[in-house]
């Protein structure tokens, strides 16, 4: 059965079926995952050099691609141009000089429809930059994607739900401002021509997947109820946005849409009602981009959002205000969409990961335990602009030297809480000259942990370290803080709910805090919450357009979202 | 005799005066700094608190500035506006808060006459911002400047040449590009208005100053030459440049143009003739402001100005060949230029120290090694950007802590040599986030020592590190090596001529590397030559509009000039 799943490497599937039975397919593939991880360095790089180069379609009576013909039929290296042709010919050396192993891509993607052959030369090249020890187990990563796709071709099995999911993605993604649409660019900002026809679309998606009742809110959110038949049931609140940041990914904030919209769809289709009411908000904003508050949409549900807000303009000059006017919605209305703790059993939100975790533990899903509290700072330090040839090294007062201190000595005291964050993001000398000592360093300081005292003790520590580092080096420092958000622990039945979820698909549980802000953050502070993370492709990258994942993890978080209404359904 | 030169401190004079004999009035005025330099600092403390604080004119039957009633006529405190007294009053109780000794202000300034009211706020205001033990310094220095002109008074000594080449610096600083101009700034770069306005400025103070010939060359220069009687005997050339930075000073190069002509000033004066002919070169460009090439002027004279400099553009798009052209200037006689080496006896030049040495020492000259070789490189680092709170401390990749890492590493490498210098003096994450792991980081890197050896054996550690730095955080980086010079160290012959030169006015002989590039760099290659420095204030800054100097150490310059060539007149 399971034959031809490696190259050359039964042993991988032959080990994991020893751990049988297996609860679900899912456990199956991570079996496989666990044999290949815990077999050492050299059996790795054997498999992976059972592997062929890349071949474009021109070569492939006599040599395959890294997967069957079957699957190249469906992959985009066919019909290659002969410039297309040498530049794989000139990559595949290149890859091959510089890490001593092929490039393996799984090239028939997220969707397993197939990659363009653009995406797969521009996925080439990038990778191409890689360090090599990111870079073999990115080959690891795409060898468990291709058995994955192969395992479901060989059991009949299709992440449909996934699929659809997926594909609800990219029709959103149609609408983009246009000044980044020409360039291929997603960004979808509060109200915004784009931002509106989302709206639009999301309230017709909602409508045909079988919500009673969709509204947009005076906000913009668009919020669909699918009703119990208990009228005085209380409401399980989920969601998440659909606004984007400049450049933004496909996924992030949308898949906490689709995921329950999906979940609604297979209930209607099965004439399913739950015991409580659901009401899914796709969020009119949360990144702050247009605007400099942020959290417009869930803020609205709290009874926070600050009609001072409406006086902020956008870089055009546009108030708040008047973008609402010319949207059709009324600002006074936003104070009504205040929810009613006791009308809600609690709020639960889908997000892509947005960093690295569960990619490099090549696990689909991940239970959140505490969305991380944050304080951010813009900070400078003062020292003494002079000349770098004439000025000895014990009378400088350097302040890019203090910097760069003071960088290494919050990575060091963020490294050792292990869960704890700390980033400077921005780093400028002023009108810096090459000859010249900095005078001036600016720098923004962004630290994070999961609960506030931890998050409070690392900022002391750093604070303390830019003192002393700034009075030994006799430089001063400047500091502001701009953002201090307090951490949002989950509702421990709400995580445990995720965590049942999750389980019963037969994947290994795997809590962790959500190092990003979301949402859910605000909804916390009248409700309990939690929330489900899935797994980002390349790397976990975010806020950009590489963001990534796939229909088959999307299919688990819809399972594991309807294994939680279910479960929810079933409680006394 | 003595009495009064320091406020109820007189300990100083009288300890000072056990050293008696004193070879000059400078020797004296060294004596009593080295008594308060190691009386300790709670000596030293005593003695700044036994001054009063700084006052307005309002308050001078109550209080006495920090120099008497007659000092204090003569500088710019009088007449204060009720704003300016309180704003004085003000900055008093703002520096004994930080400081807890009052502030201390030669008044009477460099040049002897009088800060004004502008200036001397101006001064406290900055002062203010610096770091407490520098601060106490300079209020040290400051003293020893009030003590150098009330000792001045006593013995009815004034710097006359001093003074006159502090005064044509002023007048050579009514010419600036008006951009600058408007707002006090001095910026003349190659072949603008204000810079031919110059040469002709310069053109007409050597004729009046009795030199023989006098001509603008065909690159710019200012060329004089005061002659020998005796036609056949060789040249010493001296000189340094007219150019100046962006928001330059006064004083960087224009110094080693007017010492000399002091001196020939006086000789002429005298009628008297040197054996052998003297040239002074006032360098038409050496900065590199206004054309990508530098050193303009002095490499015209060694024969290795490059024609196809010709074709550079400054910023408007203007060539240097239709620049000359303008001016009047014809390219094609610059080749003309160069100096035949068996003419020459060799080059000296006079030039502010553009650093904090001299200062610190509390000498006023200083005799020049070695010009330092240097070599400059444009780095980046590429690392991974991510997101700032998912990504955990261990799988990040980040440009900017690899960048710190390397600043702290060089400046130790550096250190370890003591009269090495490295400096990142460009430092910038490209379109950072206050909330992305830094991806790229930009960075300038420019090494300096005083033998090549030394410079390269810094530099290949300093690649080295960058190397495991990048490797350890699986990070690249880019390297472009944009300057490499090499040193020029100081023809030991002419070296001792300023030793001797310097050690004849009765001050300590300290000798020290440049660490900036100067025209005797180019010389070098043609001929011997050695520098001399002169001390700067304000921590000897340059290439900023507080670079500074006092009359009194132009006088110093003036008459160790002189020196040089009555003992090269009576050489052998």
């Amino acid at each position: 059965m399971l034959n031809g799943l490696y190259e050359h490497s039964a042993w991988i599937a032959e080990q994991a079926l020893s751990q049988r039975p297996f609860r679900s397919l899912a456990h199956l593939k991570h079996a496989m995952v666990q044999v290949l991880g815990a077999a050492g360095l050299a059996a790795q790089l054997a498999v992976i050099r059972a592997h062929p180069e890349l071949a474009g379609k021109a070569m492939v009576d006599s040599h395959l691609t890294v997967e069957s013909t079957h699957e190249q039929d469906r992959a985009g290296l066919t019909h290659c141009t002969p410039q297309e042709f040498a530049k794989i010919h000139q990559l595949n050396a290149a890859y091959k000089a510089k890490f001593d192993f092929p490039f393996i891509l799984a090239v028939r993607g997220p969707r397993g429809t197939g990659l363009l052959k653009q995406e797969i030369i521009e996925t080439f090249e990038r990778r191409l930059q890689g360090h090599p020890s990111f870079e073999l187990q990115e080959c690891l990563r795409n060898i468990h994607r291709i058995v994955e796709i192969r395992l479901n071709d060989k059991f009949g099995v299709a992440p449909t739900a996934g699929n659809q999911v997926w594909d609800w993605h990219e029709a959103l993604a149609q609408f983009s401002e246009p000044l980044y649409q020409e360039e291929g660019q997603l960004t979808v900002t509060y109200l915004t021509d784009a931002h509106r026809a989302c709206a639009t679309h999301l309230v017709q998606l909602m409508s045909d997947s079988g919500f009673d009742e969709v509204v947009i809110d005076a906000v913009g959110n668009v919020v669909g109820r699918y009703l119990s038949k208990q009228h005085a049931a209380r409401t399980l609140l989920t969601g998440s946005h659909y606004d984007t940041v400049r450049n933004g990914g496909k996924y992030d904030g949308r898949l906490g849409i689709f995921v329950p919209i999906a979940c609604v769809r297979a209930l209607h289709a099965h004439g399913q009602r739950l015991p409580f009411h659901l009401e899914v908000v796709a969020f009119a904003e949360e990144e702050g981009q247009r605007f400099k508050a942020a959290f417009l949409g869930s803020s609205s549900l709290t009874g926070q959002f600050d009609p001072s807000w409406l006086d902020q303009t956008d870089v055009h000059g546009t108030t708040m205000r008047t973008a609402m006017a010319q949207a059709g919605l009324n600002p006074l209305d936003i104070a009504s969409l205040r929810r009613q703790p006791e009308d809600y059993l609690g709020f639960v939100e889908v997000h892509i990961e947005q960093g690295p975790v569960l990619a490099e533990l090549n696990l689909p899903l991940g239970v959140v335990t505490s969305i991380n509290g944050s304080v951010r700072y813009q900070a400078e330090i003062i020292g003494t602009a002079c000349h770098a040839g004439t000025t000895p090294m014990d009378r400088r007062h350097d302040a890019a030297a203090a910097a760069g201190e003071l960088i290494l000595a919050i990575e060091k005291r963020a490294c050792r809480d292990g869960d704890s964050v700390a980033t400077v993001g921005q780093l400028l000398v002023p009108h810096g000259s090459i000859n010249v000592v900095p005078g001036r360093c600016q720098f923004s300081l962004d630290m994070r942990a999961p609960s506030d005292a931890q998050r409070d003790a690392m900022v002391r520590d750093a604070l303390t370290a830019l003192a002393e580092i700034c009075a030994r080096r006799q430089v001063r420092y400047t500091l502001e803080e701009t953002l201090r958000a307090a951490c949002a622990p989950s509702a421990p039945a709400w995580q445990k709910r995720w965590e049942q979820a999750v389980n019963a698909l037969g994947i290994p549980v795997h809590c962790m805090p959500s190092g990003a802000g979301h949402d859910a953050m605000k909804l916390h502070e009248i409700m309990p919450q939690a929330m489900l993370f899935v797994r980002g492709q390349n790397a976990g990258i975010s806020h950009n357009r590489l963001e990534s994942t796939t229909s088959d993890d999307m299919q688990l978080a819809v399972d594991a979202f309807s294994q939680l209404l279910s479960q929810l359904a079933g409680e006394p």
